[in-house]
């Protein structure tokens, strides 16, 4: 059983296996459709004909006013109110359950919906709050959207490899489990693309899915479902992770936010692929996908209050420490309009400048930021996902022959590809990581500011199977320094951001995905989104300073 | 200019360049021996005749009264003292410069004495206080001794690199210069061995160091130098590093306090030799030798109160605690008896027998720790040493082709070897510590302790270049669980710690270091010195707690 290396095409062997797998997916595929109840479902004549158009409005044509109502509700409102009676959980969810079997249907975000359930753990939550007076913890009774990638007891746990559609996990995810214990209610676990590496999010299994902005056009990925749930208000927390933008790139293209937390500090095992070994040259997080800078918080409070470091000894022990919202004068953000690599189209650089523009305005002190070490970081960066020379991913497509997807080509032939790295060249790798972590931090204290705000893609979210480009968000990953992704407000507008056509592109990465902006009116009503980056382990003073800046940004 | 890997003799042509060398090795040497001062030095007929002396109260016999009540004081009571005005630190200089002198004289622990500079800086720290009526910081006027390692703005480091001997440092290690702006007075660095890899002394440009309890023995590495002085009382407070026991064997071969802290809380740079790659399977720390838990405490608290993390983005912030000294019976220990791979010899065993019977004593809980996954970690600990394939090591003996010393050759064969890994091999090693970590937290969760005590090595200091069993300290290393060692005020004593000749080895690594011991003799005077170890971060609760266990069972 091999692949061949340079085309990655299925060869007859992996024909005839794959074969044999063929009818597991279309069973899988069944019990998805399957999950989406009469009860909940949209009706099928409000279900768009063709793509390209924004079906983030649609559930509130059948939702009750109780029912938008409640899935507006920030989750950290949400849980108060239900805290204190004004809403139980079995209304929260019946209202959550309608509104994301309708993204589902919307956008193909769901793997799996598994609604009774949901119902029934909503009933219990309920009862314990009526027998108690008491919550079982910070989120009773908050619908909670997850990643399929996270091992869930009894589950089905593939992320996204056909060769794995037979896994049941036998324990559930420490990250999953206290939001479990804090009283979460779960009922959809959420699509990702092959690999887990696509900026994008199509699989063997169940497929693209679509933008709710604008249907033409992808989630983003990996956490691909998480970021169309999020924007369809279909849960009020969700959980997505991130090597190389796989939270920050569905936040961004959909429109909601998004915190890629510092390395360690939130729990991430098991999962799914597991694998014996442990990639360090880059290392992914989970964190929270949301819609706001205070349920970024909500997530991480719940998360980190359970001391998860005291059952796990690859955790770093650093509570989350409440810290003031800043004022804005008390804000210092440098901004980053071009990396050197690819220079961003112009919807993002009108953004990037609206949003400086006002910052001033109110009193937040902007500078430029000049950025150093791209390219190298981001190498290094794409060195750390196929150091192995490929070895791990291969061995996984190869356990069903599956067909190699064109973006999970693209990614094995990232960086070193499948040449793979000696540890000569993957420590040299890491010391430039190292050395340009403190040197990020040197320019941040020579400049005096504590946030740089950047784009997250050079472009808006981009049709799907196009994203090549990671570095805007690969770069933080490889220096490891948290990131907040927040909505501006702004969308792409056709009549604004004509495309750059005098523009010389300055490599061969910059004119791909510039070729890829050609005609604005693809994008249309894509949301434009920004970054903004902290200090490393500064992760409190980065939501909380992100909360002020998207406040003054969208007003 | 090549190394044949197998043999690691110097060739013909490593011959003709290190021929070149010899003079610059000379003239270093020359100054080591002009670095002995007149005033400070002990007479020459006070010098043994032979080895195998204990030379730790020779000083004395030359001291003043005041000198040795200076340097017999915690680094914490001295800095109090001349805080208080009570002592100069002109006077407190002089009797360290005498006691440092005279315990190079006896052990040759020194690489480089700049007794002038000391001395100036002495003075003009008096000079401060007396003026402005406060100290420059917590370590005002105090003595600290440097192992030569760690970068020295204008002074030579060759980190024991022949090679390196021209090599002039640009700026000084961030956590010396702490040390120094908290008032720190310097006036040694310590030696260590060829390429900083041997649980010994050796180097080609100032020989081994001896061990002042006996000189027959060595002081252990790879802060060689470090034991030796701290045993000699010729410092109030050194720096050491270790990666694999460096700080942990000289403190337990030469009878004094370690601490090896967990990693990414002191700072490490710039170090020699600086290369561009960063190894982090198994990741060196620097940290304290001193005299007391007291002083290893101080050691901590004037690091991490500088906030080394807002220069050091590598670092994370997580500042030092203040946390109680407990009860005894608030105190939970395992003991480890038996590592699984080298059972202790019996002056080893005689310790950890009588320590666990005083603990339990005294009130402690005290049960048997179970060790496991021990061959596995050591190995993939080998393995981290040697991952490169040795190239960078190599790159620095070829600098000058130096001959190879036995240990060196040891170290360079062990684990993966020559043969170096591949990255999926080196990513599969940090799996077996991830996972190891996580499985001793939960044995020490399940079993209830805080504490684990353990041997610091199969046996007591061992001769000269005969220690190869690394398996005591580099566990911990790759485990990254931090250690204090402690003298238990035994020694080993022939008339009862006679080798058990009935033991059979289960492996040739036992065979081998077993049969080191083969004659108590050779051995008599050496420490028994023990290492308590406690969960990762939590080295404040650690140091506390080493102060109570080693208090209790040195009673």
């Amino acid at each position: 059983m091999t692949f061949d290396k340079t085309e990655l095409k299925v060869n007859p062997e992996n024909e005839e296996l794959y074969k044999t797998f063929l009818p597991k997916v279309e069973k899988y595929r069944q019990a998805l459709k399957d999950g989406i109840l009469e009860e909940y479902k949209l009706p099928d004549e409000l279900l768009p004909k063709s793509v390209g158009v924004d079906v983030t409005k649609i559930p509130e044509q059948v939702l009750s006013k109780k029912e938008v109502y409640i899935t507006e509700l920030k989750a950290v409102d949400l849980a108060a109110q239900i805290a204190k009676g004004e809403l139980s959980s079995v209304e929260v969810f019946r209202a959550y359950a309608k509104r994301a079997t309708m993204a589902h249907q919307l956008t193909n975000c769901a793997m799996e919906l598994f609604m009774d359930e949901g119902l029934k753990r909503a009933g219990e939550l309920d009862d314990y709050l009526a027998t108690n007076g008491k919550t079982v913890g910070a989120l009773h009774g908050v619908p909670v959207s997850l990643k399929e990638h996270y091992d869930y007891k009894g589950k089905v746990t593939h992320a996204g490899y056909v060769g794995l559609i037979d896994n049941v996990s036998e324990s559930t995810n420490q990250c999953v489990q206290i939001l479990y214990d804090a009283g979460a209610v779960f009922y959809i676990r959420t699509t990702e693309p092959q690999l887990l590496m696509h900026l994008c999010s199509n699989n063997n299994i169940t497929g693209i899915a679509r933008n709710p902005n604008n249907t033409a056009l992808t989630t983003g990925g990996s956490s691909s479902g998480e970021g169309a749930i999020a924007a369809m208000k279909g849960s009020a927390l969700g959980v997505g992770s991130d090597i190389g933008g796989s939270i920050r790139a569905p936040a961004s293209f959909c429109g909601v936010w998004g915190l890629r937390p510092t390395q360690k500090r939130v729990p991430m095992l098991p999962i799914t692929p597991a694998g014996s070994g442990v990639q360090e040259l880059i290392v992914p997080v989970l964190g929270p996908l949301a819609r706001s800078a205070e349920d970024l918080e909500l997530f991480m409070k719940v998360e980190l209050g359970s001391k998860p470091w005291e059952t796990d000894a690859t955790l770093i022990p650093v509570p989350w420490r409440d810290v003031a919202v800043p004022e804005p004068k008390q804000l210092k953000v440098a901004v980053c309009y071009d990396d050197g690599v690819v220079k961003p189209t112009p919807p993002i650089l009108r953004g990037l400048e609206a949003a400086a523009k006002k910052l001033k305005e109110a009193g937040v002190k902007v500078v430029e930021w000049k950025a150093f070490n791209v390219q190298e970081c981001v190498t290094a960066a794409y060195d750390g996902y196929n150091a192995d020379a490929n070895k791990k991913q291969l061995s996984l497509l190869k356990l069903s022959g599956e067909p190699v997807l064109p973006l999970s080509k693209h990614i094995l032939n990232s960086g070193c590809g499948f040449e793979g790295l000696s540890v000569y060249d993957y420590q040299n790798d890491a010391g430039i990581r190292d050395g340009t972590r403190t040197a990020y931090l040197e320019q941040m204290n020579e400049l005096d500011v504590d946030f740089i705000l950047s784009p997250v893609y050079s472009s808006v979210a981009p049709l799907p199977e196009t994203c090549h480009y990671w570095g805007y968000t690969n770069l933080w990953n490889l220096l490891d320094f948290p990131n907040v992704i927040f909505p501006t407000g702004l969308k792409c507008d056709p009549a604004i951001d004509k495309p750059d056509s005098s523009y010389v592109p300055r490599n061969d990465t910059e004119k791909y995905e510039h070729e890829l902006y050609d005609d604005a009116a693809k994008f249309a009503g894509a949301p434009i989104s920004l970054q903004l980056t902290g200090k490393r382990w500064f992760d409190e003073e980065l939501v909380k300073a992100s909360q002020v800046v998207a406040h003054i940004i969208a007003k």
